[in-house]
């Protein structure tokens, strides 16, 4: 008898590692970040914390489990006062010692306290840490958030801005990062533009989060993307921009649209749902067989299903039902009902199934072992012929920006070429859409081969940063991830 | 400050109070259990429990909480030991007392001990409590169940059948329950048939549950549903049923097919997937207006909405997002952002809605407090109108049969006509589905208004059993969802 | 490496199993409550539950733990409202189905609401159990307590006096009661009076608890003993005495000075301390032997030796220090180690006995397992010679009335004579209080053995009441003890 | 109603801050160390730590409460393997940040990892601090034990022995502290030697710790104390000794004899419970009036009692009763019952006080809140006078090194001479121990004025030490105490 770990969403999916929110001029302001990390709850779920300043005090709140967990008890958020607040959700590890990598952050610093927060993986935290360690710095967590600060407290100059700017010169990687001084509330994108950060505004305050839909559920106006590149600084006087370094083409990641997005978020001026439609639309124009109904595997395939529907004029059917209560244990009793284990998520609805020729929709195969497991489900329910259309290329690479991905060793793509994949899943047949296709469905003619629009490593193994720790041989982990014994 | 409790799915929908499981036969009993309390966390979210027997010795475990964190652990299942077990999933109240309330209830008779869980609610419960503490009978909990124990207890014969059958003729209302003696598992559903329950197979097991769905989860095969009125014992012989009143039409409860029940179950034959797609069709054929687009409330009015866009040929959308995180509480941190709270739920998707008119499908309308919510939002999202479609018709009347109603004088549809209703949530047009289009969609002719196919009470105010305690002056609380002082 | 569970105060000892307390007439009736349990808290230190009422409604609170952590947080008595409460101490078992037996149990009679808790055994409870399930009584907890719920519940007559004259009528054992109904608080005691109960006075308010150190912890007034086989009913016209049984000749539990009650406390006229300091002397006068120093096993020993020490005229030292800290749990790593076990509890502090010749007094040898630690560590510190008194005669039967014995077999007064107990823990010479001279301390001229002045069957096996489940042949277990798997 | 904080001990007297063990070269190293800190629980009741080394990886375990609900459960220990290891109790304040501040305390440097912890407190713990977070030193603590890492990580060699000779060399005030790294377990000890550290041996491991009695409970053998400026390495090659400072004569704290040791431990060749029994027979000499008992305040006044009725052959009698229940909360219910608060731990015993003269020995007055509580009760009781005798000089200067003291101007002894002392307590006669006595029950024949044999700076106010932090303006809180709202 053993103990199956099932993440909220998907074991078998990739998965964004944290979303940021930070506040300036509320006097609501942690409550109002609590509801922002609750609409980006996709982002990682495993942890959050919030650190607020009342102009006098800083007041954190860190711990494991879901952000209405954490922030939903009387009292939490009124032990978190102040007008300024920066809050962070996390993807990770449970255990006593991954309490100290929640983030944000926080340290006094010889210019005052700061706490800081980032989404996105630096690629050559090891190799910072391993110099900063050797300069006498002590490092309590195994975050690459804590490199950040080491960087700042060795950084000369009384403004923290310079020292910021020294700091981010030195770091590798997609970070887009918030902070929280005793007078302002700080954004940063890295210089490609890899994970999202957003500006908006209620009443008299300031956000900056990573979703508009953080935005959407305190009711705040979007006000623009900030720029790859580019430092806000935000204070009583407003929001300053500052652009520290030269100019390069930004490359967001293409994968925020296809699957890590919410999708009712808006990102680079781009409708994440609209975009998924547009996809499935795509895919439908370049693979399509007959059937007799597109069935989504839900949740994340459905708005490329209906794109797929419409273009095909095939119904759209609810053939597979998801239990939204799935946590994140649940027992699996014994060898003989293994096997079960799926089911806990998905169930074929036999109905729509029975004596049907289908096409299931899905977004991405990682390892192959829920599509393996949902393809056999749709068969038993009676279906006659099951084949299967994937929203996004092969994922073939590893991405090393702040996206948990299984070793390169384990993904299906890397370890088969498409037919090979389709008799893995056990399909009748199996398409993914093109990279050409994809850029298309994203309002691109195609893909720039000279300086591409977006981040697509995981499909091409184009890495647009140095891997200064992954070619150091530090391959498998990335910083953000780990956690240390003591 | 305040906080605001929400139910996992909606503080502004009828409830059901309970889901049943039990299993004779399976050295993994306990644990396929929680599996199928698991696939019936819809039919009660709050607490759980499940009662075991090994061959010597009942063990129990009840909790409050979702089954995942109560029967997720490692080791708690392995104190389940035995190859027959039962379980309960409960729509209650949280607190000390209620733990006292959790079922399945257990307790010592002179021939043994017997656990028994049940799904309804007795209409004479609280008149037969009062005759039997009149008798000496000393009451633990606040539930029906322990009426349905202590008349058992006070039953004459040695046989738990003749006991039972005499305690089942004293009550009135609806029920479907299982019991666990030392030697068999029992099964009864009262003489109208109210509430489901199933009989299912999986290898040299036998099951009992509330939906088909608990039988998928576990790979179990779907044999029958327990016929109205009828008690089944199932033993090491096998499946033996009786039925020991006088045969009546059955009365099924037509809402679990609107919304209780799952999509992927299948209810008399009839699967609810399908059964909406059909009530969705037929809506659109008594009420549609000209749109652009046809928008489910998710999650529960997804298939009507499917069903009304296939009759229509209207593009189906997703202009609401849910977000699936919500848990029991959340924060609502002062009067000035109160109107955020929907949001925690659901998010208007601009894109599919700026410059639509657009139609929403929902399945009912209760106090009508997140209709009104949804409406405003769905128009601040820039819908040009707005039009609501009901897949039942008006809810004006309580429920006594295991469901949580609010008091008639809460109910919209007891305050207003339609249009009044309309009004009331600013829509620019409001319709129900008729009741004759309701069972046509149903796959009968009509209502058959002498002797109705189904319970339909909520709608029509025929309720089919006498309603004892109510009329008593007790009109208020169901028995079954009291909480009591100590 | 296993866990050992080593209770607060000590494995090897007797251990009294509950401390009752109620008060009738004070607006701070839990609270006093409370502080009354904390008291008493020597006699049950795993479980404790408070019963106020207020008025209207009853209210209850039970858990597993000290008093203090019991009540002491904010809000817990502030949900007892009421001027009538009532409250026990419990010696239980930890687990799920304990927490159903914790007391004061509660029931809705016809008559209304009766909360109730006891002190001592019944030792026909298991008879009367039986007798009440063949007649149709659910049995929810596996306490003696409920036994008397169900009595009073099956008894006839609309008073509670007379339901509760009928209950006591029925039972044999040792008890001494508190009640609370809507109207009054009751106490009762057995017709022996083996179990200690006092009344008391605090302004307007009347108490009942078992000893009078729970008395002046609230600075309240002694008043007098509940004299045996008396039932007081206190309301707000004062208090009542009823004495419904032939009287007999009290026979109060002698243990009860020599190491249960709280040396501060009064029972029957006689202070607990100064009674065990004239054991000590008579212990002294009929055993003494020429020593360098008295040393007390701490803490309970440590009257007689200042008794014996006065006596003789030999120093009195602290020659073992006891660890006020020993909690519930404590981890013994491995066997080799495992002989550390006793040093948890007690150390030998070599000052006072290196070199020296001792007496070592204590109160009483059950197992014999610490004394053979404690007289080897006091060699292992350098003492030349070990002489050991006890306080009480030999402990060679076990206890049916409310006290944790082990079974006979486990007694080492029952596997050997003095001699062969000297043997078995290590010392020079063992010697223990006469029976005639334990009465002469108590000051009586001798045991009147025709009509025992106390109940000391521990001692001589003269039990005063008849054993109907012990000689049903259920030997082993107190019905209040138990624990059942469901 | 109000709830009030009751520490385990005694809110009115001073309190020990830590107690440390290390242990070299057993299998069972945590295990041992949390038997060590189990037998030093009185050192610091709130918080404990320990930190072991495999011999490849660090392993931490922290946690609020008492050693035996910290390190008690199944597993922990086994979480914690290693043949080495060091342990820390702590007193500290409850709360989220303090978990920050339990030790010991672990970080990664250059050379490798180093687990550490001290007793004791840094006079110019703040002034280091600033200047190294100037210096780009990032704290994550408030506790004066990260000035030692930060000092240890900017220090420069090779050798840890160098960087730690670097940082002791720094700092100033008293330590007795304990560290782990990968090879070697290291004590050090002030060069004053004020706080305690012994060694001793089990088998073939080695052991540092600040008692004896924690040698004790293992069974271990005392080695010889630790020296004042002394440091130890121990090592696979055995225990290496260090003196790098210029030799100066130690002054360790007298006030370990007289209140914080345990009294079975021996320090520095003296037994404490013997030096109590001294303190007790001088205190007699200097200032004993006739009275019929001689009563200790339990439990510290025990020993001094003793030897004060030994000296002038007046009985010994317990005359006060103390609860050990008490935990760390208990509620007070209203101001009317307010003065009941006392009664929670002691009660008096009125046998042994009513009608008598009596002398009630205690260790030493600080606020004189519960001194004066006491004497009421006593008074209460029925004393016909009531004399208080102090085994120590009047408590007129706080402590520095470790000790938690109220601010001077909260002690009785800075507001009133001893005439106004007696006063505020209201005795009929109240004398303390002259210096000089103090010091000839020590075994010297008076105080060296010139170069006085022991830290008795809250006599006396003659600090051994510079106070670089109080001087500086910060004179209330030391470091080590701390709280820090981030």
């Amino acid at each position: 008898m053993t103990i199956v770990t099932t993440n909220p969403f998907d074991g078998d999916k990739l998965h964004e590692e944290c979303g940021v929110f930070g506040i300036f001029g509320s006097p609501d302001a942690a409550a109002l970040t609590a509801l922002g990390l609750h609409a980006l709850q996709h982002r990682g779920q495993e942890a959050a914390g919030i650190v607020s300043f009342d102009g006098e005090h800083f007041h954190p709140h860190r711990a494991i489990g879901l952000v209405g967990e954490i922030f939903g008890d009387a009292g939490t958020i009124a032990r978190l006062p102040g007008a300024a607040a920066i809050g962070h959700n996390r993807y990770a590890t449970t255990g006593e010692t991954a309490i100290r990598n929640i983030q944000p952050l926080y340290a006094d610093f010889a210019f005052g306290g700061l706490a800081l927060g980032h989404n996105g993986n630096l690629t050559n935290a090891r190799e910072l840490r391993r110099m900063l360690v050797e300069n006498g710095s002590l490092f309590q967590s195994t975050t690459d958030t804590e490199v950040f600060q080491h960087l700042i407290a060795n950084a000369s100059g009384a403004r923290l801005l310079d020292r910021l700017v020294q700091a981010l010169r030195q770091v590798e990687g997609a970070y887009s990062l918030v902070a929280l001084s005793r007078r302002k509330v700080i954004g940063a994108r890295d210089p490609l533009g890899v994970r999202p950060l957003v500006l908006g505004r209620l009443q008299d305050a300031w956000i900056l989060t990573s979703e508009t839909c953080a935005l959407d559920i305190i009711g705040a106006q979007f006000v623009r993307d900030i720029e790859a590149g580019e430092i806000v600084i935000i204070d009583k006087d407003g929001v300053h921009s500052h652009k520290p370094y030269p100019q390069v083409r930004q490359r967001p990641c293409i994968f925020e649209y296809i699957y890590f997005a919410r999708p009712d978020s808006t990102l680079a001026g781009l409708n994440v749902y609209e975009s998924r439609k547009c996809v499935g639309a795509e895919l439908a124009r370049e693979s399509h067989v007959p059937v007799d109904a597109v069935i989504p595997v839900p949740d994340s395939g459905v708005p490329a299903a209906i794109g797929y529907a419409n273009e095909t004029g095939v119904p759209f059917e609810l053939g597979l039902i998801r239990n939204h209560y799935v946590g994140r244990t649940f027992i699996e009793p014994s060898d003989e009902i293994r096997h079960l284990g799926v089911r806990l998520k998905h169930n074929a609805n036999s109905a729509p199934l029975a004596g049907k020729k289908v096409v299931l929709v899905d977004d991405s195969i990682v390892r192959g072992t829920t599509s393996r497991k949902i393809v056999e489900m749709v068969r038993n329910a009676g279906a006659l012929s099951v084949h299967m259309r994937i929203s996004s290329p092969p994922t073939a690479h590893s991405c090393f920006y702040g996206v948990n991905t299984p070793s390169q060793q384990e993904l299906l793509a890397h370890q088969h070429d498409v037919d090979g994949m389709a008799r893995e899943i056990g399909v009748d047949s199996l398409a993914f859409i093109s990279i050409d296709g994809l850029y298309r469905a994203m309002g691109q003619s195609k893909r720039n081969m000279a300086s591409p629009q977006f981040c697509d490593a995981c499909f091409t193994g184009d890495y647009p940063t140095r891997l200064t720790d992954k070619d150091g041989g530090n391959a498998q982990a990335q910083l953000s991830l780990l956690v240390t014994p003591a």
